[in-house]
């Protein structure tokens, strides 16, 4: 996940915010409709349907970078499993992507004492020249400092940033680090930086670095710029303190090419009652190309097309129509987010809740809603529903999913399951993202939170739609 | 470390056994002795210096495969680092070796779902032909199991060994599956293979691949042999157990040039009254080339280093001289352990102690003696010392270290310090063999161990020797 929270402001302008301004009819569930999702809760428990779903992208994919060969195998295999596994309508839609490759990157300290560095480029990173950059390191402890450095300081250097990562069950600190991979270079070129590296934005102290997204600024120099492990980052620093000049040699070659087409993978459960007004449950089919992307996203892949699929299991269809919809190129910039947000723009009023799975394989422990306060206490039965799977009511401030902002800015009515993210960045967007940092107990749990949700949304009373925020 | 135990009889072959068959005096350690053996407990448990030591060596040098630039500035850097803590007499003795270099390595699986592999070779493997071997994948569960393949059943076959290794406090599934690493590749050779890959000899369950040395056999076939990362095993056995045919390409490109040499670094704490005793403190100075040798064996050069040192700083020299050695070339074959024994082989009777600190940065458990059984009494003194540490005394079959075998064959006393052993396989041999890996207060308390051990050998009325074993 890419976990960047956008300013409804940008997103609204130019579109048509949803519905009016009357009060909708209020949310309500059920005695019949609880006792389903009780069911639902210990059928999702005991199923291994989640992931077995994500041993499938994990084992048959693998790496799936937006644009690339294993994003058109991804495209192909989300298809067919969404066709196998029953689902009333399954298809693509076109999202056109920058096509950016990361090619080879090596970087090693030459003085004072020679040793090889362990390193990758950020997303969207240019190149270095092909012999590469040799030129000596200026260390800052955080992106704060390197933007408090004169202009012209870095001329002919490489600045390093070395702000570290704190472990959260939130994800909190990730939003309060990853400014520093987005904004390093552009604050290094101002100062006459010919190269920028980043101590990685994650919790491990394995020798894995961490990619990402970066982006440059409008009418600055476009510089190299790549991430250190921890491991590493401990290392250049130890260098750095014996206080003699610190040169490194870092080489990237990453290429951007023409534009490329990637596609949004959609499939339906359609709604007995009112089809036309749709529950989305939302995760992204692409991930970064270092790893096999299990916990990102696959993970959130098998929790809501597992959660769906436990629904179309039922004995009965639900009022409203669940809709799956796995997003294409989240990581490059949340693109097929937008995307769908605006090929969907008229439909927007129709979506009753939308949902995204996107922060990896743990289990959820709170339910966070975004509604008027007087509306807080339609709630009430997905807190209730949820509370044998001990996850609290808690919050206001949902954001729903990090392709839903586009969506949420217009109106649609989101609500966020917040998994426990202890150890989620230890391997986020790392070669180490692998099957086997899912457990496949906490992915149940989350499945049965997901398919409760769903489940309620589009089986009750009234809705949670309350015109524009 | 490597642990490979040696065969006694193979290595005395030649050699004169040590000392006659007269009983020595028994050993014996006065109360002024023990009272000091204290203090040194307590100045040790409070001293960072052995992880000052493995600080300075990973971050001044990193890499050091025996032959390799980052060797001799291994060799430098202990030299000077032995002289700079005040040892009475630093030296180098040459070690002739192979040199192996690990060129590139890369593997993907082709059919029936394209995936990038994450390997290494395997120390001394050959080189795959520069465009790669392309063929389909044979699997066997154990070594055993590809032992009793038939004649020819893997003629233009790669096989796959995917024996797995277990969590162990005292390191003994090491012994009990690096026969896989060692005979896979002649064993698949046999039956006609191209080529071998074997799951990683490691506990871990993150995406590095674990190195370490192999063997042919004379008049088979030299066929190249790589480890792949324990994910990446899984991934490869998912695929296979999809029952279609699985192809894999592989591309190393490891060298073996002329004849190098390395250098074994020695240094002195000369004895008061019998300088010409020495009780014999070893680690090896060499590492693999793909982490820092941080604990392999960044770990033992600062634990004999450091115990040593703190003897030396003592008001007073003890009796028998204390002699730190840091082999050369451990893991390549445990060169330096016999280029020293055979170099000193008139001194050998004169080495009243031999132990080896080569098993991580761990806190020890256990004292291991090898003593005939009527003499077992004349230990008491190094339990009673080591006691406070939490350290028991258990097991008469110590092997020192690997570097001592050829002088234990030849009847130099031994004591293995066993350390906790639990995680060390998870790094072993692998990118991850970092600084960080290293927890400073069971290397302290390692490290008191040690100079207890020195201390009391060097110190003590008699000694341990009883002439050959």
């Amino acid at each position: 996940m890419r976990f960047v929270r956008m300013g409804r402001a940008v997103l609204a302008a130019g579109w048509l915010c949803l519905g009016g301004t009357a009060v909708a009819e209020p949310f309500r569930v059920d005695d019949r409709a609880m006792a389903t999702a009780a069911l639902l809760r210990a059928t999702a428990l005991d199923s291994r349907l989640s992931f077995q779903i994500v041993e499938s992208v994990t084992t048959e994919v693998g790496p799936r970078l937006a644009g690339s060969p294993g994003d058109v195998r991804a495209v192909a295999w989300a298809e067919a499993k969404l066709k196998s596994l029953g689902f009333d309508t399954v298809w693509t839609e076109p999202v056109p992507i920058p096509a950016w490759e990361r090619g080879e990157g090596t970087a090693e300290i030459l003085t004072p004492f020679p040793q090889p560095l362990t390193i990758t480029a950020l997303g969207n990173s240019v190149a270095t020249p092909p012999m590469g950059i040799e030129a000596e390191v200026v260390a800052f402890p955080t992106l704060e400092a390197l933007a408090a450095a004169p202009a012209d300081s870095l001329k002919g250097r490489i600045a390093y940033v070395g702000q570290r990562m704190w472990r959260t069950q939130d994800g909190s600190a990730y939003g309060a680090v990853v400014p520093m991979r987005s904004g390093a270079a552009a604050e290094a070129a101002k100062r006459g930086a010919v190269a920028t590296l980043i101590r990685s934005v994650g919790t491990d102290t394995h020798r894995f670095p961490h990619t990402g997204m970066m982006r440059y600024e409008a009418g600055l120099p476009q510089i190299p710029v790549a991430a250190l492990s921890n491991p590493d980052a401990d290392l250049l620093e130890r260098q750095l303190r014996h206080g003699k000049p610190v040169t490194v040699r870092l080489r990237l070659s990453p290429t951007t090419g023409p534009e490329r087409q990637s596609r949004t993978v959609i499939a339906e459960i359609r709604g007995r009652e009112r089809p036309e007004e749709i529950v989305l449950l939302g995760a992204h089919l692409d991930s970064w190309d270092l790893g096999t992307g299990a916990i990102d996203d696959g993970a959130g892949i098998g929790i809501v097309t597992a959660a769906a699929t436990l629904i179309r299991d039922l004995p009965q269809r639900p009022r409203r129509t669940i809709r799956v919809v796995l997003f294409a190129a989240e990581e490059i910039g949340l693109v097929g987010g937008r995307a769908y947000a605006m090929a969907h723009r008229a439909e927007l009023p129709n979506h009753v809740l939308a949902t995204e799975a996107d922060f990896g394989g743990g289990r959820v422990w709170r339910l966070e809603t975004r509604l008027p306060e007087a509306r807080r206490p339609e709630a009430k039965p997905f807190a209730t529903a949820l509370l044998p799977l001990g996850i609290a009511l808690d919050g206001n401030e949902a954001h729903g999913g990090p392709d839903l902002g586009p969506m949420r800015a217009v109106g649609v009515p989101v609500l966020t399951l917040a998994q426990d993210g202890s150890d989620y960045f230890d391997v986020h967007h790392t070669a180490d993202d692998t099957l086997d940092k899912i457990d496949p107990a906490a992915l149940a749990q989350a499945t049965a939170a997901y398919a409760i949700i769903a489940w309620l949304a589009a089986e009750g009373e009234g809705d949670l739609r309350s015109g524009a925020e």
